[in-house]
């Protein structure tokens, strides 16, 4: 495999092509494959792009069929037919059974740039600029959703000041039994607490680069109090936790809130084509034409296979439920991992298939991942010192391949955690055996 | 045409679904279909993004292997012989011929990201904040792009504060036969002048959104050298001028400058998907790993057909002979009809295949290019007033079509000057008939 | 009383006039006089300024000998006796018997100023801009000092967004029992908080404006290690607090810590000239010449009061136990109102002479103030509600007018919670009587 | 003279210290006394803050009546008789005879404290945070002021960036006949310049630290009316040219136009005692109830030398022709020096008694500067690169002080040439003998 070519020209911003140092060629479902035909089993996936997996059958025919009929691939935020048909799709598909009204704006093709527009939507419509985010947040690095993110390595890179956001703990950042809302609420209701009366909360109810830290729904229906209480809009930034990562298509309906601002992204293509969409109620749809534009916002390929996705995933709740399945398959095998080693060792957290197994550090965490990578698997690390182990495999996966990847991982920890034992490393354990 | 659910749930952002109300369907060279099968000559090009036209057959064949025999469509930084390949015609074609030693960092597949990180390397590299923008400069709109974008519709959707930048007068600005570079001078020389000093100057070389104001050959060549002199580095962002736009790959080659960081996007894919790199000096690619970073940062089908198109377009000087020849003829209409109507009226504007009709004002420019769009032909306005006529045109469209569409423009100022003579309304004329 | 040139052309920002609607002439000790002659007695005090009361006889004849012989009134920051004198008192009365090796700066003549040199230190020492601060924190209005200051009736005046600040839980914010340092170092510790990480913190030993809450010893210590831990420099703001008003000339000088840069202004000259300083470590000097001035840093009647005043009352710690005494006085009295209508109504906060009654709401306090102002008691209230009366009595007041101010507290509570109790308002008691 | 304390424990920030390094003990009009009875001619007055000289017996008789009898020397900002008596005064003498309605706002008494609160209400007033400052402008250096400040030897130290400000080119910056206000029209007049609209414009109509450059009156009319055409402010910054300084109370008057918001400070007391006001136009004053507040805000003894000296000075135009009278002696003077070495070394500039001898740099400046305090003047200098030496002598020097002073400039000059002719030094000239 010859890649000399980045070494020698690409930036070293990679970041990927660090831990999976191969030259990746097909992929297909839940495996990708090197130029050799060696396939690697994907917990990784796009870090949540493709939750349907690599190059779904369905998305790939209706693709191919629209490209290869000279359907039009870039038209600005023209009205095009693959727009209306996703639009319909959305509010037939999932607008109208969960009885949401929410007006869909196309923004730039990003994540962060859905993020940038919702932070603008709630700073013009509130006209004020201080935005509540959380500790351990993250909603992308161009400059207005850094400023709202928590992680240090990338504030550190903005090279100006970061302002208009404040950050506030997350729940459990307090300690257990702690619901951190009252907390915020104090400072929000003491006119001397220095917090600046704020526009909105943006909030994920999963952190996913934050190291998978679930908000209870209970938190999350306090926090939809909170906002009302004082006057803030509530963005649920979904983008890695939606698409049905969670058992549900937003990873909110279980807590039956109804965020002002919703963003969505990296899944909602489910063919790993860039595309990002911000809903918002009704009421906040104050836009000026062409205030916040973009070169691709309204990618049209994008629009067709997120059609096709929505049609074939969930139309019924036949796809929700085999996620909720396999999360408790995955639940399962993490909870024997931490059980074998002790809390001391591992932990788990997370929701649905967004899992992690909490390493007590992270050069624990990276060993693990490492050793899965000899073994084929590709999965990464997450948190704020990269210390969480987090499964982010396609949600498609079947049961069997799921398996397969857990036990790599449990065997991964094992082997780990031999070799720690044998060196007189901490994190020995004399009680190694199979889990699961 | 069925285009209800635009108005009931799209956002009220849209822009170009305004002056175009046609529910596009297909899409072929020159040329834009709406559901009816009417075709619709376009000028607009996905505002610079189609240079090579819609859905170029060469890229297209190349797409459609690419994604038929399931190569890795997203694979966030990872390798994949895609990039290798893009990578290598990129060093081939392009950097080889002009003695250009860049780095290359694929950033998300947007303009304004690449900005974003560009501003980010300056900052870093420099330990300084401020960045030197011009008047009338678009950038982008996420937060830090938007700080040093001078238009105030897109500014003022902020919400909060923007910081960063020091805004200098563009060239013409103060007038003809004024050097602008020699006032910036004056300011960054002066150490009691209330500008801080500058970590880089960000340009573009034919001012895109902000009325295709185009810099002479020498005023950038004055810049670079006050660049120099003020240890500031040159950043040129060629989204919208470069990939051919003014008659050779980078539109700065014919100033014979090298800057220190150029951005990219719109047309580099080719083919109208979302696309965009950063290229650097080698010595500035201090990044850390992932420092930068974002979900669909190396778009593989993008890495295909933007591969493609360097090899087809860009492998000797053909097809930028091509533009320069295609550029004579727009001067040519434009030209003439200036001169028709007088300076008082219509003034020329731009470079290449980038070229303006400089209307007295807005309201003007609306009414010729809303008379262009009865006659089929899209065309779009620029410039702080949108008082500029633009030509975007496919560089790859026929001299045929392209006489076809500028006859459209001139026909088109002369209907709106008859009809504004018969009004009794500022810009009638007596002296109406065809041009060229 | 004439005082229609107030209303004709003074200023709306008027505030202590409105509490207060005399006109004021002369004044001595503890007592103000108006023009008729009629005595108040000054619980207020100039804020904390006149810690030595009105006009104290022994610094009043070293100013007007000063005066008198035309010794140097402005002479900008050179080398004049009187600051000669001022320094070698400092350093002998202050510094030596402290053991206290610190450089003096004189910065323009305001709280305000000092704490912006303060914060431009630490901030340049560090490389750093973020500062800690604290709920219920104040600092003064200038733009620096404003963003470190808590109060929003202040923050919104601002006009612009006020930046660089982490607001963080003063001691007992979260609750008794709870050590807000640990919720700090859990925030500093954590990479990914999205607390950038601080250059200083300022805080106050005793929350003058914020409601006279008294940080605990054993806090203030935490705190200072805290800083330690995190690279921090801890700058106490001693404006309020400090020159003696809770027992000791400095405010932390019971807490035993050391810290990096003190504020001091108010009290400092001793006779309500304008006068502030900021001491640093001696590392910490690293001022280049000017580069933070001021027409009036180094005011010399100040010098002469403040030289006069050190050495006069803090050359033996004499004057130190009389506060400490008196201020068990204030304790006694305040306690028995809380004792008596219960601390649904009534507690008490505070330290020194520094003390405050805090009053269910702000309404009540206000009432309290208001009807001892009937009875010829200045006394204010604070807080983020101005819910709390407070004292900041002369230091220098006779026991016997100290108890007569505070029996009219005292009183002026009776009064109120009987009118409350037959207007059936909550606030009602029928447990009334004489206290003390 | 024992000045060991000052290098043991007084900051590095000391400036002045450096240039006149005497220990200074008495002053009487222009003189200032070393502590051996050593008499010093001062023509730098505390930076403009004695305009009628130190300790001048007519506000020194009424000063030490004041206090001597006890009137109140603190009082925050309630009514006191000697703020009543000021407020008359200015009503009479400055506001009524110039048909001015003004507001009077007390703030902390330095001239950056007033610089803060002025920004503040236009800020406030017109909803928006952008503010007009001009190159080589000085308004104080706390961190609001220092904003709108040109001067990067302090903005440098602020350790934040320095935002909310956009600045502009100051009269004569473009060129001799440009007249700048056309340049700055067209960037407010273009909505996509890159310049938010601005609240307010901050001016000194003579830069007292920028280098004495005066704007021409003509200037100043058109600016008033840039500001009406804008809806902008107009503030006057009058803390150093105002106060008589250049021939009038106002430096303004003699343009004929009306600020919104005037600053004063420095000579206000006429005693070098610290105090500020804001004037504003009745419309303004929008404060609420202690929204911009500080300790010595309204400070007594300096409404009585303030009030004494309206009243002694300006009841009619005797002292103001006087000041005029002596300003043409200092061009007479300054205009000589340039006239015999050329303007290749020197030219003039200024208005009235604030007039700079500009030399071909910094160096030559300091050597005059240096030479004449040698001769026991003290004189400074201002200026990007400290390259203008400065009169800012006492408007009540006599004639004879006043063309001693003058004289020893001129020597001093001559002396230097001289020198630098023998070293073989830039700055040689044969042509050496006296002036005037």
């Amino acid at each position: 495999m010859d890649t000399q070519i980045f070494d020698r020209i690409e930036s070293e911003v990679q970041s990927y092509a660090r831990s999976f140092p191969v030259l990746f060629s097909k992929a297909k479902g839940a495996y990708l494959f090197d130029e050799e035909g060696q396939a690697y089993l994907d917990f990784l996936a796009g870090a949540g792009t493709l939750n349907y997996g690599h190059n779904h059958p369905v998305l790939k025919e209706k693709l191919l069929a629209y490209l290869g009929e000279d359907y039009i691939v870039h038209g600005l935020d023209m009205h095009t037919c693959a727009k209306r048909n996703f639009l319909n799709q959305l509010e037939e598909v999932i607008f109208k059974p969960r009885d949401m009204q929410y007006i869909v704006q196309f923004t730039g093709p990003t994540g962060t740039n859905a993020v940038e527009a919702a932070l603008k939507i709630a700073r013009n419509i509130k006209g004020r600029s201080n935005i509540v985010t959380f500790t351990n947040g993250f909603h992308g690095v161009s400059l207005g959703s850094l400023a709202v993110t928590g992680n240090s390595h990338h504030r550190d890179a903005a090279g100006v000041e970061l302002n208009g956001a404040t950050v506030m703990p997350y729940d459990g950042y307090m300690g257990e039994g702690v619901d951190t809302t009252e907390y915020i609420d104090k400072q929000l209701s003491d006119s001397s607490s220095g917090v600046d009366k704020p526009a909105a909360v943006i909030v994920e109810t999963v952190q996913g680069e934050g190291g998978i830290n679930a908000a209870s729904l209970q938190w999350l229906r306090n926090l939809e109090k909170l906002c009302k209480k004082h006057d803030m809009l509530l963005i649920v930034d979904d983008i890695q936790a939606g698409c049905g990562r969670t058992g549900s298509f937003f990873s909110f309906e279980d807590a039956g809130i109804k965020p002002d601002i919703i963003t969505l992204s990296k899944s909602l293509s489910g063919y790993g084509l860039p595309f990002s969409v911000v809903l918002m109620k009704p009421e906040l749809d104050q836009w000026k034409p062409g205030e916040h534009n973009g070169t691709f916002r309204g990618h049209n390929p994008a629009f067709v296979t997120a059609a096709a996705a929505l049609d074939h995933f969930w139309r019924d709740n036949t796809f929700a439920n085999e996620v909720k399945k396999k999360g408790h398959i995955i639940s399962e095998y993490f909870g024997a991992i931490a059980q074998k080693y002790g809390d001391q060792w591992f932990t788990t957290t997370g929701r649905g298939m967004m899992q992690g197994l909490v390493c007590t550090n992270g050069e624990l965490a990276n060993e693990i991942t490492s050793e899965a990578f000899r073994r084929k698997l590709i999965i990464e690390t997450s948190g704020a010192d990269s210390h969480v182990v987090k499964t982010l495999c396609p949600l498609t996966i079947s049961e069997e391949d799921l398996r397969k990847g857990l036990r790599i991982v449990s065997d991964s920890v094992d082997t780990v955690m031999q070799a720690r034992a044998q060196a007189g490393k901490p994190g020995a354990s004399s009680n190694v055996g199979a889990v699961a």
